[in-house]
């Protein structure tokens, strides 16, 4: 378990750039992640295997020839990351083979370690890359496809100096797990106020990303009465707000703008055109409706009442993913032995686990976020919540290996 | 006045760059126009003259030894800006002195059309910087000494190829005039919607420009609940419609939020930090004092309960100018004469009047604009109505002759 730390430290400083770290797909410093997992699992003694999409494998060997239990997370960060969104699951999944295999645990099942390709959609427009071809929700050739914000196709970059790791086998085929579980940083603040340092994932917000474009008319801001106005951003205010106070009256979920563009945008002109993006999300489908639905009622009424025209343009949809009822009990169980409560937490953000639960029985275990901040350099989990959590993972997948 | 609409077009074209104008201080476009004004008002057989600051001045002389009556506005324009903003009162002036001369009406004053450098603040970051100048409200030393955009300074630019004109002699020193009275578009909606072709200005408004940045907690948009956050666009949204309502209860007065700009701007992020800028007009100071004291008060209530922080900083403030009351009671005498309503309407928008307030008995005459609109390439007024202005302008000076 001393390793853990050492090793986060070590892939803290590829791809650093300042405070943060800049880490996308197949870049040099997203190669050089993938080479230190490898070695560091070699010299552990696990065998190491790729896929045609650059998923990385470490093995464990089972007793029976079965599909295999599986842990992993992603080395990809976004631009500007921190040390622990991905890189944790990964390295905490590869700790917790090494303690497996150091008490001599023998599994039913292999057990593997995989590090995602892509997860954070940091080079090429698709979050979940790697795990969404392996879950089959992509094809293979569609991914290659995929053409990054450099114009290189996913392909090229597979093949490139900083694609396809040298000297590793390429799986043909990879076999549906029987059963995935994800260790990862909580990215919010719930755990922290709550004085907990394990949580048992209930689900994966589903979640809807719309746009909404406002047209009013643009005016002096001097010389155009209130009366006269049809203001575009006085009406995106209000719009914003009457989303904020349905969500908070809904409850167990969010909504955010989190991008708002104005125009002309100068201080002498009333704005003539906002665009606002909507994200909104909940474990619970029918919540992420009512705000969505709210939205839209509100828009009608507000583009009479100030004469403005307000077009709703939906830009993303993905609806909730429920961990599997069984393995979400054995990591409550699991939870429990090591003396905490079991506590439900909901995922606000997505992860590999999310295409997993496409093709097999999934949970998650998050740890505290200290300030509950993320996708920032000074993201930051205790060291000893970063240690109990793959005692947490090491025991859930020996768990999971008896029950699947 | 045939060559009224004949000469706005041809200075419609000066400087077009697509549907717009780009005619900055000291531009070879904007030295062409006052070149063109130049010859227009020697050939009609006017003596013209400049100052040091590229102030133009086309003087019919009077009966008497007495300081000018001056009417005047500006040919520079806003960055893809209109014919009319301006352009129309010095055409309109040196049309009107023609007029004057034609019918053969001897004035006891001197009569004096002045283009006005640099009243858009369009290249050195001083609006209304000539009649500034004339007014003594900035020294010519501190004047000559402001840098534009490019890095050069006025002083410069003076001395440069667009700078002052070739052959036109330059005054040392000019007299404070008897009185002033200065024709413009309204640039706002309230004469047409009255269905009127003539507008008596009561005042142009006083103006505060406010920066207001609001530092909230930014956060990850899923991950973060509703009741956790410090949202700085929510707070943003509601400050800004309750200054909105709070502006339309306190009635003659306008407030506008215009530049937003959101950190980090992005779909996934709960916004960390944003910052407004408000503009508050009105003829009544009181009013405008109103609305800025509800704008604090609401800062202060919502950055409690948000638990934000909010900054309000006063950018720029401006007291409302009235009119002189004599020349105003003399323009609407005179538009009562030509058969339209001596209709009272404010000037939101700033003009060259504002300074030769300071020292000189002034007043304004509107004509309508199509749609209100204004600073834009396709700003219209109806050209019987440009007409119309023209004759009202003439009539005015005639007036004020006889009244100061």
């Amino acid at each position: 378990m001393r390793q853990l730390h050492e090793r986060l430290q070590v892939l803290g400083d590829v791809g650093r750039e300042g405070e943060g770290i800049v880490r996308p797909l197949c870049s040099a410093a997203e190669h050089r992640a993938r080479e230190l997992l490898a070695s560091w699992a070699r010299d552990a003694g696990f065998s190491v295997e790729q896929d045609a999409v650059g998923n990385l494998f470490v093995r464990k060997p089972g007793c029976r020839d079965l599909p295999p239990v599986q842990t992993g997370s992603h080395l990809d960060t976004v631009k500007g990351g921190g040390r622990y969104d991905g890189a944790y699951g990964v390295v905490g999944g590869l700790c917790a083979l090494e303690a497996l295999a150091e008490r001599g645990m023998e599994t039913a099942h292999p057990v593997e370690l995989v590090a995602w390709a892509g997860e954070e959609g940091s080079r090429f427009p698709v979050g979940c890359l790697g795990s969404s071809v392996y879950a089959g929700l992509i094809g293979v050739e569609a991914a290659r496809a995929l053409r990054g914000d450099d114009g290189t196709t996913f392909a090229d970059a597979l093949r490139g100096t900083s694609g396809l790791l040298a000297g590793v086998p390429v799986r043909e085929r990879s076999a549906t797990p029987s059963g995935y579980v994800e260790l990862h940083i909580e990215q919010g603040p719930i755990l922290e106020r709550a004085g907990l340092r394990l949580g048992v994932v209930t689900a994966i917000a589903g979640q809807r990303r719309l746009r909404v474009v406002i047209d009013g008319e643009p005016g002096h801001a001097g010389t155009v009465p209130m009366a006269y106005r049809h203001d575009a951003f006085a009406a995106a205010a209000e719009l914003a707000l009457g989303v904020e106070q349905r969500a908070r009256r809904i409850g167990d979920c969010v909504a955010t703008v989190g991008r708002v563009v104005v125009e002309p945008n100068q201080t002498n002109v009333v704005p003539g055109r906002v665009e606002l993006r909507f994200d909104v999300r909940s474990v619970d489908d029918g919540r992420v409706e009512a705000v969505v639905d709210e939205l839209e009622r509100l828009s009608r009424s507000i583009a009479g009442i100030r004469g403005v025209r307000i077009a709703v343009e939906a830009l993303e949809e993905r609806a909730a993913t429920p961990m599997d009822a069984r393995l979400r009990g054995a990591v409550g169980a699991v939870v429990e032995r090591l003396g905490h409560p079991a506590f439900d937490v909901p995922s606000g953000a997505g992860h590999d686990a999310m295409c997993l639960a496409a093709v097999a029985p999934v949970a998650m275990i998050f740890v505290p976020s200290i300030g509950g901040v993320s996708h920032v350099g000074h993201e930051r989990t205790a060291p000893e919540d970063l240690a109990l959590g793959v005692e947490a993972l090491a025991a859930a997948i020996a768990e999971i290996d008896r029950l699947v």
